[in-house]
């Protein structure tokens, strides 16, 4: 039943995406023939430098900013890390305090981390059952020493998408600096750094078909920014390192082609997410993480009780459906998700958790397969389970598990 | 003259190089096909972890270290900016003292200065006439406070190669961690981590013919080290984003390639420079700059005087030669180079530095084109020049450059 003719369904495009074709094609030339290095003043390094710009005008139109406003950066971690402490850096003379939410990827939160053993105070905001920040406590959080609130725009892991016209609207209002990771919207749902108001916005090109190695940081116009990289005068000096040309090339690319086709993907994924989700949950004792309706067009993810989710991921593999359970970037820590956790899902519930992210390429016949294995996988592990076996028999976390009712 | 015939002599190898095509084949396979996430556990992530890891030990032999040493970066600068504020941060306890050369790179110079703005003390270490660092300033100028050292394996901007194992020596004895940016020399000239000693060592892929946005950092065994990338659990935990995964395997690549052919290639290299040196040495008033010998194999850098390096590159790419004024990363800045200030040459005759960095590919008919045309370029543009004109007749700078004696 593993043969060779097996179907593959790759549900993790937040983990990784193929090079759309396009993209690859824009690539290419750049890698021997236009090889130039920006900086240099004749016409190979011209060429190079032509080609970067081009690239700073696609990302900026993807989310409507201007190409000036556009830092590239080597990934959507690099972007984070930049945000967080050249904002902190900059404004420390007007106060050391910072406001980051409790499900923010571990770039951003380590980062705060870091700033805490740097002398700054840091919030983490809560949210509630569905990943949403607190407004109200976001208002009271705030403080005269606040220089910067990062919340992301939506989550990889949970999929919510965060209100962040209001985030903004409570910070404007006592002058604080807002930054969102946009990691997992930008190139997947419209992103409108005007209509959202941010201060800085953080992208990567592999969440859009674009390549790895390519991400981006919107800075607004006359904010300063302490650098992460120091160097030489590339990326106006704010970002040092000789410019990965074909990366950066590619990432003009997939923003374009993003920018095209963003309806249409939309449309497409919501409908095999809404399908999978419908029938995942008929599954006793399976529930969804995240926002049931406000959340990526792409993204459906779960909490199975009673079943660890490295062993779904790899049930699942020998079947050729390829999940994640939590974000990649931890994806081999075994400890239960932060982020689900201040979900207020219990710990051994957590560590059932599964996510699964739709691509343009998946069919409806991909869903199919999908909802025909999974519930058998289910059954199966939980046949294994030692959990499975201690609930309702004495087992010390079954209590609390068994009243969980989010999601 | 300026035909679609014209021959094309790229002598610009430290800002920019093609892609090696075998480097470029190992690449091609992880855009589209093999596209996976190292983190993810099903196969397509395991391959893509596997491939980085073939890579990181590929990269580990040309420098002579083992593979868990070697963190992959986005570039030299990031991986220079890395390691000086990496150390420090993780050595702040210890004292606050930094020592870096004043030939140093802008990502190892600036990031120096980010480190007093943060309240470290750093000594720029002077240079003798050739840019070889003082041993005997830098025995005076260690202190109980000292934690680092940082001095480049060879400086890109005027080739000379440092006494690593004389300073590695110097350090040892009074306990002081030593970082060498080898970006340079690693892939060009045989680079040991054990024999030259040092504890950290900056490479980029980029300058061996692979690709641009592949760097890495050598980290001896048990040596800590803070962060520059906070995030995800990638390279150990200590630097995050998600891999690059195609440039890591290009920069494996281009290390296997280049640990072959290091030899053959300083071989054929130091003929074409040997003559170039020779042969433009001999028109008026222009002086080497760096070490006559122990300089970089494929490294011809000199001061023309009465002329700015920038005329000088305009008018030789109109003849299809390719050079550089300075580092790339300092190349559209029109001060004169601090790094040749720092070498005793006055700032006007700074001004009209050039460098011609030759590559595999270059031949015997390249250098007999470029002798043939630079001279005759260096006349043009003295017959143009003020200050050549001024020569004499009262400029106020001309008596110190006419005492110049350097090189």
């Amino acid at each position: 039943m593993e043969g060779v003719n097996m179907r593959k369904c790759y549900f993790d495009h937040v983990a990784a995406n193929p090079l759309h074709p396009d993209v690859f094609d824009a690539m290419m030339p750049y890698f021997r023939e236009e090889f130039g290095n920006p900086l240099s003043v004749y016409d190979l390094g011209q060429k190079a430098k032509e080609a970067i710009e081009k690239a700073r005008g696609e990302v900026a139109s993807l989310v409507n900013a201007k190409p000036s406003t556009i830092i590239f950066t080597s990934s959507g971690a690099e972007a984070n890390n930049f945000a967080l402490r050249g904002i902190a850096l900059a404004r420390q003379n007007h106060g050391k305090h910072v406001i980051v939410s409790k499900v923010e990827h571990h770039s951003i939160l380590n980062s705060a981390r870091f700033l805490e053993k740097s002398g700054f105070v840091v919030t983490y905001l809560p949210v509630d059952t569905h990943g949403l920040v607190d407004l109200e406590m976001l208002k009271k959080s705030i403080t005269k020493e606040t220089v910067l609130i990062s919340v992301a725009h939506a989550s990889s892991e949970i999929g919510s998408i965060e209100p962040i016209k209001e985030i903004v609207k409570i910070a404007k209002e006592r002058d604080v600096i807002v930054h969102s990771d946009a990691v997992a919207t930008a190139g997947n749902i419209p992103v409108d750094v005007k209509d959202l108001g941010v201060d800085l916005l953080s992208m990567a090109a592999h969440q859009f078909y674009g390549p790895k190695g390519a991400g981006a940081l919107y800075v607004k116009e006359g904010l300063r920014i302490v650098p992460l990289i120091y160097g030489g005068i590339q990326e106006g000096g704010r970002r040092a390192g000789t410019e990965n040309v074909p990366a950066i090339v590619g990432m003009g690319a997939a923003a374009r082609v993003a920018g095209n086709e963003i309806d249409s993907r939309m449309k497409h994924c919501s409908e095999l997410r809404d399908k999978m989700i419908t029938n995942v949950l008929k599954i006793p004792n399976v529930y969804l993480t995240g926002h049931p309706e406000n959340r990526l067009p792409h993204h459906a993810s779960f909490v199975v009780e009673f079943i660890e989710g490295e062993a779904m991921l790899l049930m699942l593999s020998m079947k050729g459906i390829y999940a994640a359970s939590g974000s990649a970037c931890s994806s081999k820590a075994l400890k239960s998700s932060p982020v689900l956790l201040s979900l207020g899902i219990p710990s051994g519930l957590a560590q059932g958790s599964i996510v699964f992210t739709l691509g343009k390429d998946n069919t409806e016949a991909d869903a199919d397969y999908f909802l025909d294995e999974f519930p058998r996988i289910i059954s199966r592990l939980r046949e294994m389970s030692p959990f499975a076996k201690g609930w309702g028999e004495g087992n010390e976390n079954s209590e609390g598990e068994k009243c969980y009712t989010g999601g």
